[in-house]
């Protein structure tokens, strides 16, 4: 889905940035498996309705950026959900390739197995051919 | 799913609190819905995993809180999930009611339609006769 710029703005206006950023939880719009969870900015948000492709606010590195850019593991927008506060999205995507820069179809590839974190995923590529 | 007291801080030692928090999604542990997403810090994870319900840090009270300790709606844990940067919980709950305290199954019951939010979910609940 794409949205114009005037329809995108309407929709920035009805959410409520907590220190400028609103949680953004990223789902396979079939399996609805979640894939990841980051923050958005206005722009990121502003940039994921106009393009149709996943945009995020880095807070480690504090910069905005393309989900796949470096990758090409992009995320098409396929819809939108809001919550009842306005502080969380939930994007409904098309992965490209795998969401986690570990390798993973998604980030939440481990589980809590008494006192340990267990794998419960197998890699569907390898970091380092992807990542240079 | 419970833990001792000694296994919950294992897993705690494992996770990257930013400013003193994770993000916590919370999904139903058979449709797979996301029903909310919300904050935990430490001491939110310890008891959740303790306990075997769910407890959030709310930001905007500045306190823990067990989700439903006013309206009876609690989330039963089955299993947690931890992302690679092990800053977001995915948290596998049964989910007693409904889990927005706006009367849904789930907080994200809007949707973007052009520069519209349309609702997209029946209410389970009348918010009125539950928090009083």
């Amino acid at each position: 889905m794409k949205l114009t710029p005037a329809q995108a703005r309407s929709i920035v206006k009805m959410l409520d940035f907590k220190d400028g950023l609103v949680v953004a939880v990223a789902c396979d719009f079939k399996t609805k498996d979640i894939l990841m969870v980051a923050f958005q900015n206005k722009e990121a948000v502003l940039k994921t309705l106009t393009a149709g492709v996943v945009h995020y606010w880095s807070r480690s590195r504090n910069k905005l950026w393309m989900k796949g850019e470096e990758s090409g593991h992009i995320q098409k927008l396929k819809s939108v959900r809001v919550d009842c506060d306005g502080d969380a999205l939930l994007l409904d995507v098309e992965q490209v390739g795998a969401a986690c820069h570990d390798g993973y179809r998604s980030c939440f590839y481990r589980k809590v197995k008494r006192d340990k974190l267990g794998h419960v995923m197998k890699k569907k590529f390898n970091p380092k051919e992807v990542y240079r």
